[in-house]
Parts: structure tokens; C-alpha cells; sequence
């Protein structure tokens, strides 16, 4: 029974999203290395390693070591090289097939005097988000990063790798798929330039509104998508999902109703839901949207119900009149959170549908 | 050595911070019963009973659990009751006096039924946050759950509870205490319509902004404030602490330096110092203030350094482009974060200035 705010995954729904991802790269004919960070858990990976994955991308090299030790020999940490854990990686280095992030010459050298096992090196390129990585028309700097790491007996330079995160602020297919012409007509210049002398040079993208609307990778060499696994509120608005796919959703006792401002407040806070929010298509600001329970699981979003404002441990859920009295203090509410990684980095387990816990890093 | 991201805390800071808060209460001749949802460590606790604290306020029965384990005999669960977690009460209710808080008759009555050991109750006010709580002015509905509290045999009445969270909205000292002034001439009106009948009757007040800044405080019982323990950004802004009364800060790995757009890039994201923001003074978003590096703690927030975005493991901090030089990869930033609760339950443990770890529940 549930009685504290629990976060409910829909297994039957998460494998399809694997299936369904995995598939697409295998008609695309690109390597499918999907980014575990989302999930973070050892038995959901196992889900990914039946549909025949068996390289993962990860964001720490605490998450690397967590996969590692439980048999996975291919990670990429798709974070810039954080040298103060040269210890960390020369540790994977040994154990694994590890491969890096850089971006900026400095790192490729510290990162050179530090390691004693051999890593591949991903460079990061900026095509257009602006958050970390050398913009794909910095051909001096990309020039002399590839010919240090090149220079280095420990790195093997793998390509180059980005993220367009700014298709996150995308609404609609269209809107995703000019995000995804653009960046692909950007590594097509950036691979002409380089492959040449680099006929190995390999292209990884992965942004999961991109990956989950596109359908044509040939230009690139693998895709790294994480969020698919579960999809969340946000990726609905997007575009990327329908709300029928969304895997997760967070179960709420109900302690109070206020039928007189049209609130359900419930026991599901910022500590479980995060802070994340987006404004609905009325400009709301939404934590979460409403679903109907069904029975164990739950079904499609009820219009205007919505997680408007939250707390340390209170939610308060604002709900169409009508509404109201269908909930009391006792009954459980179930929301689609608006960014999933973050809710279940915070809730740290899962609950599937037939009460077993899933556990988490 | 640090290499990842860190939760400081600076112990000297934070003791005072008690030591202030407990003298207040002591010349004010109210009980002070500490919140200890912001830090949430047995460690910390101590510090508090240094100061003659007995009796405690937390958030949810789990965290009551935890204090009680930890030889805590007197806690408040400032939560609305929770009637799914009805054994977890009667588990407590036997161990500890254990005191509740409700806010209908439907939750009096279950709680009622449920009930194996006495407990003492409180009735939530709403003196104008609007969150929970009955509306000061309602005696009808107050009247009725006073008299369904004191008719049940498990149910001791305490008196009336409220959480002036709007003081959290306020900026400067004038709004704050506008808030209080106006929160205090409601008590006095609810108090004298009750006291003849209940003479015992008792006043828990208790936001940190409401607590820091008033000082008299002769005609309530107690007061609940908590995040004072750490205090953050959003209280400076606010205007209930000065800089250097904030005692933890986050110490961040410099991974990235983007002098083109006048930008350092941390690892230190959305799961380190959680997605809360505030408008600073120039209406920029920010998830934090950098500070002057001094030794092992920190000093001055820095004037137009801060935490401008936020995704799962990245910060982007902001800077005058005369800084952006000084910081470069494998050094360590050091933030302020915006609301001290939500980050120290994210990271979900301390480290002190001389390298010692304390931990959370």
C-alpha cells in the first residue's frame, strides 16, 4: 500500500520506450549508447542489454563506477574531463573501456600527465546550445586539440560529440526538427573538414526530442539519447511524446481540500517532485500534471488539473471545481512529473505497477 | 581534498545562528521548538540541545522517526496528518509524546478511529499564506474541531498553529514585519475568542524571515523558524540575514571557461543545489551568488557572479569578464544557494570547514 509520495514506473510502458529507441537506431543503422542518467538503476540497464545495447553514456564518474561494477565495460562520461578525479578515472581506465569528454586544450594536457591506462577522447562541440563544448567553426582550436590528444600515448581521439539541449526549448515537431537540420548541416561541414585526416573521426548526438522525432541518422555515427526511458510532462509539451508513453508517475497522499480556492493539497514536495516546472499552454506555471488513476497504474491527464505550487514536502494541486469533491484526505493522487530525471534522481527508487521496488544508484 | 561537489558548512557560523535564535526566544519568554527540516542531522541537533532545546518541529513522520531514534522525546510534526501513515503514528505516539497537526473534522475523526496512544493536536491557521489551514476568521468550523479533538480520549488540544510563509514573498524589513504585525492582530482576535473557554490554549508561530527581524513576541507560546539554522540567499534577499550569516555554501569543480560569453561552467547541477531561483535586484534569474574563496570557508559574494542556469549535473555561472581569468578547470567555486533546505536535502550531507563529514538522515 502506498502511504509516503512514491514514484510508480510502468514497466510495460518503459520497455516499449527502450524497444521503440533501440529499434530506430538499428534501421538508422547508427550505435545506440543511451545515456543512463535518467535511470540510474542497475536492473532498468538490464532492460536496454536485452535489446542488444551494450555501450552506456553516463554524466559522473560515480554513475560510471556504479554501471561498472555491474558488468558494463563500454561508458562514455558525457561530462566535461573534471580533473580533480584523475584518481576515479585512471581507476575505470583500467577496469573498462572508459571514454572522455574535453573541451579546451588545458584539459587534454592535465588530463595527459595524469592517466596511466589508455581512454578514447570525445571533443565537445557547440553547435548552437551554449553550454559547454568548442563552436563547430573554431577549426585552430579544434585543429590543436586533435593533434594533442593524438600526441598523447593514453588518448585515442574518437570524434566529436554534442548535445542540442537548446531542442528542450523546442515547441512542436517542426521547431525540433530545424534544431535537428541545422545541427546536422553543421556536422556535415565539420566532418568534411576533419575526415580526411581523420577517416575514423566518428559523430555522436543525443538529445531525446531530436532522436525521438528524426528518423534519418546516416550523416552520424551514434545516438545517445536518455530521457525517452521514461519521457516526462515536458517532453509532451515539446512534442517528443505522447502522454501514453510517459513511463513514471508520482503517487501523492491527499492531506487536505479547499474547496473554496479550488486546491488539493498534498504529502509530494520540491524534495520529491524537484523544482522544475513549465509553463502550460495557458502560461500556467505547472510542477505536474493530474492523471486518472487506474487501478495500479494510471491513465490519461485530467484538463486543468494541475501541481501549481510547491513546497518542502506540500503540493498544491489547483483542480477544475467539478473536481474537488472527487478527492479527501486518505486518497492518492497521481502526477506526471515535468522533468523526470530529476524527479527520480530525487525520489531515488521506483515502485512498479505490481508493488516491486526498483532501486537506484 | 574536494573533488566533486560539496555541501559546506561553516559550524561556527551555524552555531551562532542557533545561539542567536535561542536567546531571542529566551528573552522573549517564548518555547522555542527549532524546525529541523532544513538540516535534518542528529549532528546539528546537538548543537541545539547545547542551547536548552527540548522540544522539536519536523516535517514528516520519518524525520520524527529518525530524532526520536536519536533520543528526542518531545516532536511536532508540523504536517498535516497524514491518516495513511496511521501505524507510523501509533508507533511514535508510544514512544515519544508526539504532537499533530490537523486541519479538518474528516482527518480528526480518522485520526480518532486510528488512534492506540495519546497524542496532542494542534489546529493549522491560515492567517493568509493560503496553503493549508483553517481561515483564522471561521470559528464555526473551529469551534466544531475543537470540540471533536478534546471528545476523543487519544487527543489532547494544544492550540492553534500557523506558518506565515508570505513572509517569504516579502522584501526588506518593512514587508516582513507588516506580515508579522498583521499575523499577531489576528492571533489576538482568534486567542480571545477561545481562551475563556480553553485557557490553556496555546500560539505556535514560526517563519524564519518573521523570526530573525521581530522581537516581540509576548502574545504567542512558541515559535518554529528553521532554516535560520543555514539561512541562504533568499533570506539575504529577503532581508532576515546579512551575507555572512549564511553558514553553508556549496564548493563546485571548475570543468569549463567560456571568456567569449563570459562564462564558468561547474559541475554542480540540478541535483546538487536543486532547480530553486530567485530574481536578484537586476530581475536576473539565479540559482546562487559566488563568493571570495578564503581558506577552507568563503567570504564576500561577489557582485555579478552568479548561477544564471542550471541542467541535471552542469552549472552556468555567470561573471564580469574581468573574473572570467581568475577561475580556470580544477579549480573550486563557491555558492551560496538560493533556499540552504532544498540543497542540503539534495546532497544530503555536510562537510565542515576542517574536513570532518556530517551526516543526514
Amino acid at each position: 500500500m502506498i502511504t509516503v509520495p512514491t514514484l510508480l514506473i510502468d514497466v510495460d510502458k518503459c520497455k516499449r520506450n527502450i524497444h521503440s529507441m533501440a529499434e530506430k537506431a538499428r534501421r538508422s543503422n547508427v550505435c545506440f549508447k543511451p545515456h543512463f542518467k535518467t535511470h540510474v538503476s542497475h536492473e532498468i540497464g538490464e532492460w536496454f542489454r536485452e535489446e542488444g545495447v551494450d555501450a552506456i553514456t553516463v554524466s559522473s564518474l560515480s554513475m560510471a563506477c556504479y554501471f561498472a561494477d555491474k558488468g558494463w565495460n563500454d561508458i562514455l562520461v558525457a561530462f566535461p574531463v573534471n580533473i580533480l578525479e584523475a584518481e576515479k578515472i585512471n581507476y575505470l581506465a583500467k577496469k573498462i573501456q572508459l571514454s572522455l569528454l574535453v573541451e579546451s586544450e588545458e584539459t587534454i594536457s592535465r588530463l595527459s600527465e595524469n592517466l596511466d591506462s589508455p581512454v578514447n577522447v570525445w571533443i565537445k562541440i557547440d553547435f548552437g546550445y551554449h553550454r559547454t563544448g568548442v563552436d563547430y567553426s573554431n577549426i585552430s582550436a579544434l585543429t590543436s586539440m586533435i593533434s594533442a590528444i593524438s600526441g598523447s600515448k593514453m588518448m585515442h581521439f574518437e570524434g566529436f560529440l554534442s548535445h542540442s539541449g537548446h531542442s528542450y526549448n523546442a515547441r512542436g515537431v517542426k521547431e525540433i526538427m530545424e534544431i535537428h537540420h541545422d545541427t546536422i548541416k553543421k556536422v556535415l561541414l565539420l566532418k568534411s573538414r576533419f575526415i580526411s585526416e581523420y577517416p575514423g573521426l566518428k559523430i555522436s548526438l543525443g538529445d531525446t526530442p531530436s532522436c525521438s522525432l528524426a528518423s534519418d541518422f546516416s550523416m552520424i555515427d551514434e545516438i545517445r539519447p536518455g530521457n525517452f526511458v521514461f519521457y516526462d510532462l515536458m517532453q509532451v509539451y515539446i512534442g517528443s511524446c505522447k502522454p501514453e508513453e510517459v513511463a513514471v508517475a508520482m503517487a501523492c497522499p491527499v492531506v487536505a481540500v479547499h474547496p473554496e480556492r479550488n486546491e488539493v493539497v498534498i504529502y509530494g514536495g520540491a524534495v520529491h517532485f524537484s523544482k522544475e516546472s513549465i509553463k502550460d499552454s495557458s502560461g500556467r506555471l505547472s510542477y505536474g500534471a493530474v492523471v486518472e488513476d487506474h487501478g495500479s497504474g494510471w491513465g490519461d491527464i485530467i484538463e486543468n488539473a494541475f501541481l501549481a505550487k510547491l513546497s518542502q514536502e506540500h503540493g498544491v494541486v489547483s483542480v477544475p471545481s467539478e473536481l474537488c469533491n472527487r478527492y479527501k484526505p486518505g486518497d492518492i493522487m497521481k502526477i506526471l512529473p515535468v522533468h523526470s530525471c530529476l524527479t527520480a534522481s530525487a525520489m531515488n527508487e521506483y515502485l512498479t505497477l505490481d508493488g516491486k521496488k526498483i532501486t537506484r544508484q
